[in-house]
């Protein structure tokens, strides 16, 4: 999407293919910095230190992150530590499992050295393929939006409540939730995001908010607290919110908050709808009570970093001192709060059958 | 409550009757500053100010002005514009309208000269009853996490999930929401208290964490998006919050976010109750969603203030630039979400009957 007027992506490889720049996340929303990736280490080190983050952009980082891996010293044994490496950089990733099970499989049987220039290919495909996976929720996704838009006479603009980033930062590009809303502002459609700051770690308020801004998309921030309130007064049409992991059920495993914000749609009969490219289902998974969640640091509930009036920035703690805190990083979503999943090959009802008659090769 | 090992109140009047003091409530959790009011218009700013918050301290607080405007002119004139000075400070705080009501019908029909006196007796009188009062709402809720503790056979510390400060520090004493909290406590009954960081004015983070870690009461701060989470995994055994305004019929007025809480609470099983003083009810609203709700500056949530590591205080903007925020600082729980009530006079329905039962002489 833009910025600063121009189109840009999350990843992209430097032109003589030898490195792999990245937007350094963690310094949005105060500054864009570019970051160049020059080896396994670094990518995996990119990941965990989350530079990047969101799903498919993990992805396609340790896709790229095998590639530079098999720049450098294409061996098996090399490959397999740059495996390795990957995998643990953020071990509950669907998406960074399936891009580096991919890689591995695809390169495996090549001789080493035809494996540098393979490599590099099938990275760049799976960024493209992700874009076009996005592209294609974005679509099925504006016409949810284009629905209400028509059943309220187009006479007003409507309001899209979202949680966390699932926008282009968090993919190669278009998103996943927030792809609608750019779809439906391409196609006319007047729109208004509600952005769920989604404390603890302000991924609405510095990068939901900057990456609407740059690209011109009208937003209001608002503490997680107030959703509920919003919806109470009719003022928020519809949610769309991302997932990390999707069970072959429909339940969904999201950023914190996001149940509260479902249990509130569903009182106040607002469409709930959870946007997901299909990597990030696991077929497996029948219940999403069985999804680990992961309790992160206390230090991102405790401190927060922002910037003063003169343009400095400081870390500061907001919790009383003496005071500890617990940080869950994730919740799931029951699936019968959920009111339909977006794919990139269509909508479908958040259950087995629902998830099959679209994906119907992954019945066994 | 305890502070630094020592019993506080939040307001006291000097030794000579000539001025009121108080915390400074904006500075918490970094500094504990005591204030002087020594003129009406000190209280009200105080008030406007937000040095003192919470629906029965702001009360007291009024009261006091009262006293203060007697001190100084206690003609009629005089006390008609501290009366109304006061009521400007905070028009949507019923309490604050019940004092000077109070105050005003008890020292008008009085020669002036005999007011001061008056006014600073009822002042202390309105206090007192209000650690009654908050003494009371404490034992009543005591027996109801009494009640789970011995439902689980005393084997376990019991979890009680709060929202914002309805702490000792927004009354008197005690507090209202917290006040079973410390009964049970001193009961021997083991609890621990989550504690919602309630963005975005951060009271559960700066002032609940604070007045909890002084009195010694095990608790854990966690981002508002957390409860629901907390809930569907057994880790919260009852809520209890306060209340700004209630309905005649139970609906409940309180910090944005409770509503979110309520639903959880319902979708878990948890109980979800509500503790008040009953001069919180306005015994002539029928409906919850006829209560305006205030709007705030969204500064509140672009901007927060801490501390950094060397013990300076910053405030920082932590939305992207160029966005702009919402911040309704108020929602309505629906009746039907709530388990009881808990107040002075016991424990009730969120009903009409149920308050009526208790309250008959309000019955029309």
């Amino acid at each position: 999407m833009k910025v600063h007027g121009k189109p840009m992506r999350t990843i992209w490889p430097t032109k003589d293919e030898e490195a792999v720049e990245i937007i350094d996340q963690t310094k949005l929303p105060f500054a864009l910095e570019i970051v160049c990736l020059e080896t396994v280490e670094e990518a995996a080190q990119a990941i965990f230190d989350m530079l990047v983050r969101g799903a498919p952009l993990i992805g396609a980082t340790a896709a790229y992150g095998m590639a530079l891996a098999a720049r450098t010293d294409p061996s098996d044994a090399h490959m397999q530590q740059a495996y390795d490496i990957l995998f643990k950089s953020r071990p509950t990733a669907v998406n960074l499992r399936w891009a580096i099970d991919d890689m591995k499989t695809l390169l495996s049987p090549l001789d080493p050295m035809d494996r540098k220039k393979v490599a590099w290919e099938r990275a760049a495909q799976i960024c493209n393929e992700d874009v076009k996976m996005c592209s294609s929720i974005g679509e099925h996704g504006k016409d949810l939006i284009l629905d209400v838009y028509e059943k309220v006479g187009k006479t007003r603009t409507i309001n899209v409540l979202t949680h966390c980033n699932a926008g282009w930062l968090a993919t190669v590009d278009w998103g996943t939730a927030i792809a609608p809303i750019y779809k439906a502002h391409e196609a006319g459609i007047p729109v208004h995001v509600w952005v769920d700051e989604t404390r603890p770690r302000n991924q609405g308020a510095s990068l939901t908010a900057w990456e609407l801004n740059q690209h011109g998309i009208p937003h209001t921030v608002i503490a997680d607290n107030a959703g509920g309130h919003l919806m109470q007064h009719g003022q928020v049409d519809l949610c769309i919110v991302g997932t990390d992991r999707t069970t072959a059920t429909g339940d969904v495993c999201n950023k914190i908050g996001t149940y509260l914000k479902a249990l509130a749609a569903k009182d106040n009969g607002v469409p709930f709808y959870v946007a997901l490219p299909s990597p990030t289902v696991d077929w497996t998974l029948k219940d999403g009570r069985q999804i680990p969640i992961e309790e992160r640091d206390e230090v991102e509930l405790t401190e927060v970093t922002g910037k003063d009036a003169d343009g400095h920035l400081h870390t500061v703690r907001i919790v009383s001192e003496g005071s500890k805190g617990a940080n869950p990083a994730f919740d799931v979503t029951p699936n019968h709060m959920v009111s339909k999943l977006i794919t990139e090959r269509g909508v479908c009802d958040a259950s087995e059958e629902g998830l099959l008659a679209l994906f119907p090769e992954q019945a066994k």
